[in-house]
């Protein structure tokens, strides 16, 4: 073990330099389709190498190939943190190398996920009595729930969801072979519930915190024409679910309580490494149902199911465990000192942007996410991010709003200080006044 | 930094002095169902704990918890291994937190991944041009197989696999609403190929190292068969297929180089910490075709493309990271070793059971397993089972053929050595004495 305590150390060494000074480095890979690949080995290796020639081609090779999630300044698509506490809990993830596939082959695991999930329930104030377990993403968490509605619904093979509902359902429903119809928005880019049509619906699917804008759907509106209709209550919280840790923002949250399934996914806003989405649900049963090849009668209890009878993979890792290190080393006041300071930033770039001349906001701001643009034609607005990617000091990403190309700035990386918001605006009136 | 260079010195001594102990500890965690929930809060805690206090509870709530797959005595289901390589790697990954949906958000994962499989595909031996993958587990892998499958076959519906195959695939058609027929097999527990009755077949199963018994499925026949139909043949090596990285053990894979997509984990028999599945394909314009949502005119040519279009999850970890560290700081020749070292364990122990009386060996021997029983009842044979786990020394694992009680010893644990084993024999003969 002596040269596991060495090369420990040198990749905890390593690890914590790099987070000194990500900040530092261009947060966007400034390389070329091809580069990184160019720049390895075509065949392995046929002898041992010392793990520290792994490290010095992490320097030498990958490090420009990377772009940096754990950079201050990555305000794209939606910004996240691998926290010290799950990068600590990682290690002890790896070291263990739990096998999640019986209740037996890691009784602490089983049990820890079902707590953990328990505490963020909690934490998020949904109601007691659900089930979670943890996916990878909230792509797999989806077509896990999709699944269930679709066992429950006896034929019926419509969802629904709004134009602005993500791409995952898109698959899904593909996967599944579900008929997928996009319902029309309204003025603030919600779904209208007045358009669903039910009947042959197996599932909605409502998104809170959707991935262009962030808007909310009426999801108290839509749990009631679903249990009208007997149609099963998908909610989309991946991005925004973690923000229900404030109860300031709850209300942005009323009616999912009464969704038949949620998912939220703490890889995204609540600081745990990549992967980490959770899944909860009040119909277990179904979910039992639709995925568990185990025979009744080999069923052994209540308390000994195991979360593979619950979902498609047989193995699992030890996530629970990452989970239970960041809602401990933070605890609620923790998360919600951090969710409230990012949506405090965003309020502040939308204030600059909105009392700039030649600037705009679009649309509502929610969460921690600005939508904006130049007053300038969709050809400048892009080349505006171009720039600004460019330049390696931000990294921002963009959408369209009937059909106008729209910058956004989503703020949610638990190391990123107005400091970093502020030289974001700088940067971006900066390479605009060429334009 | 301080607090995290310090916690993370912790995280890697714990895990260090893990490694040194694991042996000393109970294999199969010694808890009744629900033990560890009540020993854990009901609810999370508001204020921020120190990390020190997650480690603590480690030890003092969750230890007795865990089933060790680190030990050197586990032979259950298959023996993995969490190596140091991979437990090292896993740090960078943490630290990194790389966001792997599009090239652009993480050129290094996206292109490492395509050459660390391109290795792996050449240290097994398989043909150039496959495009492969990284999965969490071989469910998901075969999942994302048969929907290539089920796409390619125009109406085609039903799944041939043999009677021994995983169950996984049953879940994969599930899911998938495919109709599954299973084949019967030989003596040898090889699926038959002349039964297979291919005209309303998407997809054909075959396996290499089957779950219970690590039979090998007649791949060139079954290939040849598939060929003829216009069938998609998929390869499922998750456990055996690491064995082909030795050239003496390449004639159990004739055929698999004729495979439409084939699936190794190399977290089982290659050190990788878990979760690490590989999936390599000869059709990626079907992989693509079934789950990339980019429409064509967005596609900026063929160098760009990122491994979300072929497959469920949109997000990825970097664990093209821990397999590159595995490949070379074990090399072809590390890996062999391990291999070849397990197969003559496997070997020994089979000629201890052979050898002595009142015990048989049960079919012949593939790979690393050993399945055997004691001449005696399934009932003694039960009970013999419970007693030898019960004992903590040993974990194994039965299954059943034509009805009989099996017990099976899997070896594949980097740290089990001869005496491991030869105290796995010693433990089974002490046990049975009394039954």
């Amino acid at each position: 073990m002596s040269d596991f305590r060495e090369d420990g150390a040198l990749a905890v060494d390593w690890v914590a330099s790099y987070l000194e000074r990500v900040g530092e480095l261009p947060v966007l890979a400034q390389v070329e389709p091809g580069d990184i690949r160019a720049a390895l080995p075509v065949s392995p290796p046929e002898e041992p190498e010392p793990f520290s020639a792994v490290l010095a081609d992490l320097d030498g090779v990958l490090m420009r190939g990377l772009t940096h999630s754990q950079h201050p300044r990555w305000f794209a698509y939606f910004a996240i943190t691998g926290s010290e506490p799950s990068i600590l809990a990682e290690i002890l993830i790896a070291g263990l190398n739990q096998l999640g596939i019986l209740w037996r082959t890691s009784p602490a695991l089983q049990e820890l996920e079902e707590v953990t999930l328990d505490w963020l329930a909690q934490l998020l104030g949904l109601p007691p009595g659900l089930r979670g377990q943890i996916e990878d993403t909230a792509s797999t968490s989806t077509i896990v729930a999709l699944a269930a509605a679709r066992a429950a619904a006896s034929g019926r093979r419509v969802v629904l969801c709004s134009e602005q509902a993500h791409s995952s359902v898109d698959k899904a429903a593909k996967l599944l072979e579900l008929e997928l119809r996009k319902v029309t928005v309204d003025a603030d880019l919600r779904l209208r519930p007045e358009l669903l049509e039910l009947d042959d619906a197996c599932a909605v699917v409502a998104t809170i915190g959707t991935t262009a804008f962030a808007s909310v759907d009426p999801v108290a509106e839509i749990a009631d024409a679903c249990a009208g209709a007997d149609v099963w209550l998908h909610v989309d919280a991946a991005y925004a679910g973690s923000a229900a840790i404030c109860p300031e923002l709850r209300h942005h949250f009323i009616g999912w309580e009464r969704a038949d399934s949620i998912v939220v996914n703490p890889h995204k806003w609540l600081g745990v490494t990549i992967d980490c989405s959770t899944l909860w649900t009040r119909h277990p049963d179904v979910f039992r149902d639709t995925f568990s090849l185990v025979p009744e009668y080999l069923r052994v209890g209540e308390d000994v199911v195991s979360t593979s009878e619950y979902t498609q993979a047989l193995g699992r890792r030890f996530r629970a465990l990452k989970l239970w290190a960041v809602l401990r080393c933070y605890g609620r006041a923790g998360l919600q000192e951090r969710i409230r300071e990012h949506i405090r930033l965003a309020e502040l770039f939308e204030r600059w942007v909105g009392a700039e001349p030649g600037w705009e906001v679009v649309g509502p701001r929610h969460f921690s996410l600005v939508c904006f643009r130049r007053d300038a034609s969709d050809e400048d607005n892009e080349r505006l991010l171009e720039r600004v990617n460019g330049s390696g000091e931000v990294f921002l990403s963009h959408t369209r709003l009937d059909g106008r190309y729209v910058l956004r700035l989503a703020i949610g990386n638990f190391r990123t200080t107005e400091d970093d918001v502020r030289l974001a605006w700088d940067v971006l009136r900066r390479e605009a006044t060429p334009l």
